[in-house]
C-alpha cells in the first residue's frame, strides 16, 4: 500500500508543483492557523502552512506544509510562491522580508504597514494618540528603552506626573501576560529595567488603569475597507493568561457602543485586512484600546460554535477579498473557557470522556504536547443564560485537566 | 526549507511511525471522511484515512493518509494495524476482511455483522420485516436474482399480487438513484433483468410506493446501545440524487414519532455503532424504512451548522465510545441543498465570492474536481422561517453552479 509520506524531508522536487496553487499561505503552525485550516477545508480551499516544526499543532493536522523559520527570507519565498496570499497565524515575523515580498508582488494579507503598527506597541500608542483613538496615558522611553539608566528616568518622569503604580510594557514580542510588569515604586521598576536592559528589550510606561472589566471586539476587513465586527465580549485574564470569554459582555449600552466604534476606528485607522483583535479596557467612564492583534485572536474563539460566520472563515474570505460573513452570535449566551496545562502534564485528549459528558460542551482541542500552564484547547458552550454557559464550559474544561481559576486575582494591569 | 513530502510514495519505512496511534482510520476518501476529519481536528484526534486516489476529497486534506483499495486484504490491514478503531465512509468493503480483522482483535465499528445487513437489500428487507419493522411490500428474487428467467418469474408473481407498477433494485451497490429502477409492466422489468443479468447484478423487486415524503432520521449509537437521534428532516430527492434536505420536515406528530421510533429499532436491531442513517417514506398512513447506511449521511450534513452536535462528531464519539452529543437543532428552520456540478463543469470554488454573498449561507465544498451532476458540496442556512432558509440555501448553491430543480419531478420511487 504506498502511503504519503508524512515525514518531514528535505526533497523539494514535486513537492512544490503539488502545494502549488494553494489559495492561501499561512505563517505560522499554532493553533490559529489550526482552526483557520479547518475553516478552509470546509470551503475547500487549500492551505500550505509554514510551520517551525512538524509537531506544530497546525503542521500535525495539515495536509500542505512547509518546515522553515519565519523569518528567514528562504522560507517566507517559498511560501509565498506557493500560495495567492500569504497570512499569519502570528506575529513573530520580519517586516523588512514582508515589505520585500509585497515589492516583488505578492498578496502579503495584512500587510507589512499594518503589522509595523500592530508589532510596536509604542508605534501603536503613538499612532492611535495621534488619531484621536482612546489609548491609555503612556510614553515610549524612546531610543533609550534599552537603556537601563535613561529609561528609568523617563518612568520617574512620568511616574511624577501621573503617580505611582504604572506599568512597563516590552515594546515588542510580549503575549499572553509576557513582557508586562506592573510596578508599584521606583525600585520595582529598577528591576524589571535592569533586566529589560540584559535582554536588550525596549519598554514603555503607562498609567496603571483601574479596570472595571477586559473587553475584546474582533473586526473583520477587506482590502476595499468593508467591515464587519463581532459582539464585544468580555475578557476574563489571569496572571495575564485569557481564561474565559463571554458572551453578552454585561455593558452598558453607550460602552458596549463606544468598544465597537473604536475597534472599527482601529482596523481602519491601520488599514487592517483580515480579522483585527482590539482588546480594550473599560475603565469607569473611560473606555480604552488596550492592543491590537492583526490576525484571529483567543477573544474569538467562541465564534466557531457561537456566531453565523466565524472569525477564522471571515479571515480566510477577507484576505481573498471575498464577501465577509454575518459575525451574530447564533446564542443569547455564549461562554468560552480556556484549556490549561495543569501542574500533572496530563494530555487532555486521555481526558475527552469527562469533557463530552458534559451537555453543550464544544470541545476544541490543539493537538500540542501538555505543559503546566499552557493553551491546549478551549470549550466552548452556547445558550440561554450566561451563569449557566459559563458553568458548563468550566466543568468541561476542568474535566480537561484546566486548573480552576485561584482567586489571587489578576497579576497585571 | 525542508518541506512535508506531500506526494504519494511506496516507501513505507518511518511513516508507519508517524500514523501508529492515530485514534481512528477511516476506510474510504470521499467527502464524509473529509468532513469527518474537520470534526476530529477539531477535538484533537488523529485520524488515518485509507483512499483509492490522491485526488480524492478526503485524500487532499488529510494529514494522515494510505493510498489502497479497500477490498484488498494489505491496505485493510495495514489501517487496522495504526488505528485504534477503523470505520467507514462509505460500504464498498469486503466482509470477510473485516470478519478477519475482527477475528484479529481489531475494533471494526459498525462491525461486520451490521455491515452485512447494511449492504444487503435484500437481506435487510428480510431481517426488518421479521423483526415487524414495517418496510415497503418486498420479494427476494432469491439466489436466481442473476438468473434473468427466473428473476423475471419472481418480479411477475409478485406484480400478480400487489400490481404495477412495481420497483426492481440491485440488492448491492446502489446510491444516489442508481441501482433502483421503477417499472410499469413486463416489458420494462424484462429490460431490466436482461441487464442486471448482463452485470451479474441480484436483484429485488418491491411495491411503488405512493410516496407523500422521503424522510431521514439519524441516529448516533455507542457500543453498549446507548444512542441519540437527531430531529426527524424531509429530503427531496431529484433522478435519485438528494438536492434538498429540510427541518422542520412539516409532519403530523404521529409520523414524525413512529419515523424516530422506527429509526431507533433499526440500529437496535442491527446493532450499529456510529452513526446509522436511516432513510424512510412517508406514504399516506403508513410510514415504512426504506435504506440504511451505517455511516454518516448526506441527510445529515445539516448537522455542521443546524445542530449543537453534528452527525460527523458524533460519529466519531460513537466508535471511541465516548459520550454522545446533543443532537438538537439550534435553529427553529435549517435548510441544506447539495452543489452539484452544473452542466458546463465550472468548478464551484470558482464561483465562492456570489456564495458567501448570500447572508447566513454556510458553504461547504469537498475539493473535487467538478463533473455534471456530482456532488460537490451543499450549502446550509439556518434561521426561523423553512421558506426564507430554503430559498437562501438555493441562491448560494446555484451561485456554485447546482443546476436548478426541474418540474419533471423524481423519477424513481
Amino acid at each position: 500500500v504506498p502511503q504519503r509520506d508524512n515525514v518531514v524531508t528535505s526533497s523539494r522536487t514535486g513537492v512544490a508543483t503539488v502545494t502549488a496553487g494553494s489559495a492561501v499561505g499561512i505563517v505560522g503552525g499554532g493553533q490559529l492557523a489550526r482552526m483557520t485550516l479547518q475553516a478552509a477545508d470546509a470551503l475547500g480551499l487549500e492551505v500550505t502552512v509554514l510551520a517551525e516544526h512538524p509537531t506544530d499543532s497546525a503542521a500535525a493536522s495539515a495536509a500542505r506544509l512547509l518546515i522553515g523559520t519565519p523569518t528567514t527570507p528562504e522560507a517566507m519565498i517559498q511560501l509565498a510562491d506557493q500560495c495567492g496570499v500569504v497570512t499569519f497565524d502570528h506575529e513573530q515575523v520580519d517586516l523588512g522580508i514582508l515589505e520585500d515580498l509585497e515589492r516583488r508582488g505578492h498578496l502579503v494579507r495584512p500587510g507589512s504597514r499594518t503589522l509595523q503598527i500592530a508589532v510596536d506597541k509604542a508605534a501603536m500608542r503613538q499612532r492611535f494618540a495621534e488619531a484621536g483613538i482612546a489609548v491609555p496615558r503612556f510614553a515610549p522611553l524612546g531610543q533609550g528603552g534599552t537603556d537601563s539608566e535613561r529609561a528609568l528616568a523617563g518612568i520617574a518622569t512620568f511616574a511624577d506626573e501621573h503617580g505611582w503604580p504604572v506599568v512597563l510594557k516590552a515594546v515588542r514580542g510580549g503575549y499572553d501576560g509576557k513582557g508586562v510588569w506592573p510596578v508599584a515604586d521606583r525600585r520595582a521598576a529598577e528591576r524589571v529595567c535592569r533586566n529589560a536592559h540584559q535582554h536588550g528589550t525596549a519598554l514603555l510606561v503607562e498609567e496603571a488603569v483601574e479596570i472595571t472589566a477586559e473587553l475584546a471586539v474582533l473586526v473583520a476587513r477587506r482590502p476595499d475597507g468593508r467591515r464587519v465586527a463581532w459582539p464585544v465580549v468580555r475578557t476574563v485574564q489571569q496572571v495575564g493568561i485569557c481564561r474565559e470569554v463571554l458572551l453578552p459582555a454585561g455593558l452598558p449600552p453607550d460602552v458596549e457602543s463606544a468598544a465597537t466604534a473604536l475597534a472599527l476606528e482601529v482596523a481602519d485607522e491601520i488599514d487592517s485586512v483580515g480579522v483585527l483583535a482590539v482588546e480594550l479596557f473599560w475603565a469607569g467612564d473611560r473606555v480604552l484600546v488596550n492592543e491590537v492583534a492583526a490576525r484571529p485572536h483567543n477573544s474569538g474563539h467562541w465564534t466557531i460554535d457561537g456566531a453565523t460566520t466565524s472569525q477564522f472563515e471571515n479571515h480566510l474570505r477577507a484576505v481573498l477579498d471575498l464577501p465577509l460573513g454575518d459575525p451574530s452570535a447564533t446564542a443569547a449566551a455564549v461562554a468560552s473557557v480556556n484549556v490549561l496545562g495543569g501542574p500533572e502534564g496530563l494530555d487532555p485528549r486521555d481526558l475527552l470522556a469527562g469533557a463530552l459528558d458534559v451537555p453543550g460542551a464544544h470541545v476544541h482541542l490543539y493537538g500540542k504536547a501538555a505543559r503546566p500552564g499552557r493553551k491546549l484547547g478551549h470549550v466552548t458552550v452556547c445558550g440561554d443564560d450566561l451563569d449557566d454557559v459559563r458553568g458548563r464550559a468550566w466543568d468541561a474544561a476542568i474535566a480537561l485537566g484546566t486548573p480552576a481559576i485561584t482567586t489571587e486575582g489578576d497579576q497585571r494591569s
